[in-house]
């Protein structure tokens, strides 16, 4: 059992900091990862959709062999979580309650800033997990539709990126929050742009670290975790494996050297 | 064989220009749209998944008895026209001869830009169009990858969608240009925008107008052009109808009363 991979999904490439992070941690552990490149982005999408793509993921990532399973993506975890833990035997964990549970320990006055996704945002789960951590907490979202597509175009340092940044901001201007909580796998990406515009005192939090801390205290628990070096992790996504491999080396290094194409359609169910 | 629809698809909400102008110049005509709002959008993608995507898409409309096929998408005419002509025995077009033809009839000084997106300008198309027109035309792209997701976003009149078209455009602003083609069905609604940035004697070219003018003729050559009125259109896409009708009123008015969800991945077909 030990010996089996991690499964990891993401929408896109955002995930692959949640990967960084696993690898540091767990430098013995295989990750299968699946990007889900030709449907990202899923942060506009209804729950129905981003259920249904969360489940045939999970069909895929299955047919790997993984011994457990991380939604490496807000939206995924904040809309499927719940319906994948129910679907299959393994553990599945999300990154919200690990980015909540950072956040409350991060806050000194308990005033919390969210950015994600229109769904995660809309969905309420930041505010609910960390609520049910800590019931005194201020909790302030905004959506940043745009993000995404930026990052996912690879504006990374650039002019408009930090336009749009101030833009959705702003909104936390007036609300004293002293830590603000990157709510969607693609923000570490502009970290920078996002710094240059909070006030000095307030600490930007990103749900990878964590994850990975999460990912090992149950691997730890059900005494799963390799032993030995694993086998070269595996990545695949719903679209071109090349622009995939560019921009993903840009976070993992060498450790990604090359993806493959799913035709992740064929993974659909009929009963749904 | 007159009393069926007129088949008509994009990968989101901007096919929908297309479809006023068919009603407005046919008002008997049936349509059946569908958008494919789930995997919105298609200019960042690959060949080989806009070519699929087309595919179940047009096995979708061919089930509800269609006459002839408008891909209302740049993207998917570029990617797919060919291949879907070859497959089906109706009568298919795009949109990009049409842009092409009514830019070819406006321009005075053959100096023609094109906007559109990463897929569109990459394929080449509209410059091999125009110059099948007229080989003496000179043709400057200009792929904006970011205005899909603004207008799909709603931020149609928006100081960030201004700043980030100037950004765009600036790249015309040394080739005398006197024709500008909105190469996505999209971009028709950001018109103001554009129009704002480029010198007064650009002329915008969409090529809705031209693409109802052609579905015409087809359809007269063929002696299938409807005679009475015929049933009201039907609208299908692939992600929540509430948010499609929502924005596609603003341009469809009360001709879009409802929309319906499709499970489009049913219509993938295994050989591929």
């Amino acid at each position: 059992m030990e010996n089996r991979a991690i499964g990891v999904f993401d929408s896109g490439l955002g995930g692959l900091t949640v990967v960084k992070e696993i690898q540091k941690l767990l430098p013995n552990e295989k990750i299968v990862y699946f990007g889900d490149t030709a449907r990202v982005p899923y942060g506009s999408k209804s729950e129905k959709v981003v259920v249904k793509y969360s489940k045939e993921i999970t069909r895929f990532l299955l047919t790997k062999n993984i011994k457990m399973l991380v939604i490496a993506c807000n939206t995924a975890t904040a809309m499927a979580l719940e319906e994948i833990q129910k679907s299959v035997d393994i553990p599945v964990i999300g990154v919200i309650k690990p980015g909540s549970r950072r956040a409350c320990k991060t806050t000194v006055n308990k005033k919390i800033g969210i950015i994600g996704t229109k769904g995660t945002v809309d969905s309420g789960s930041y505010p609910k997990e960390i609520k049910a951590i800590n019931s005194e907490s201020e909790v302030f979202q905004k959506a940043c539709p745009l993000f995404v597509p930026l990052i996912e175009e690879g504006m990374i340092e650039d002019s408009i990126t930090d336009e749009i940044a101030s833009r959705y901001l702003k909104e936390f201007d007036y609300t004293g929050i002293d830590t603000l909580v990157l709510g969607c796998t693609h923000y570490p990406l502009i970290k920078n742009s996002l710094k240059k515009i909070v006030k000095d005192e307030v600490i930007l939090i990103d749900s990878a670290e964590e994850t990975a801390i999460e990912v090992r205290a149950i691997l730890y628990n059900k005494r799963i975790l390799r032993q030995n070096k694993g086998e070269e992790s595996e990545f695949y996504v719903s679209d071109s494996p090349d622009k995939f491999v560019e921009v993903g080396q840009l976070f993992l290094g060498d450790s990604l050297k090359k993806a493959e194409f799913v035709d992740i359609e064929k993974y659909s169910c009929d009963e749904e």
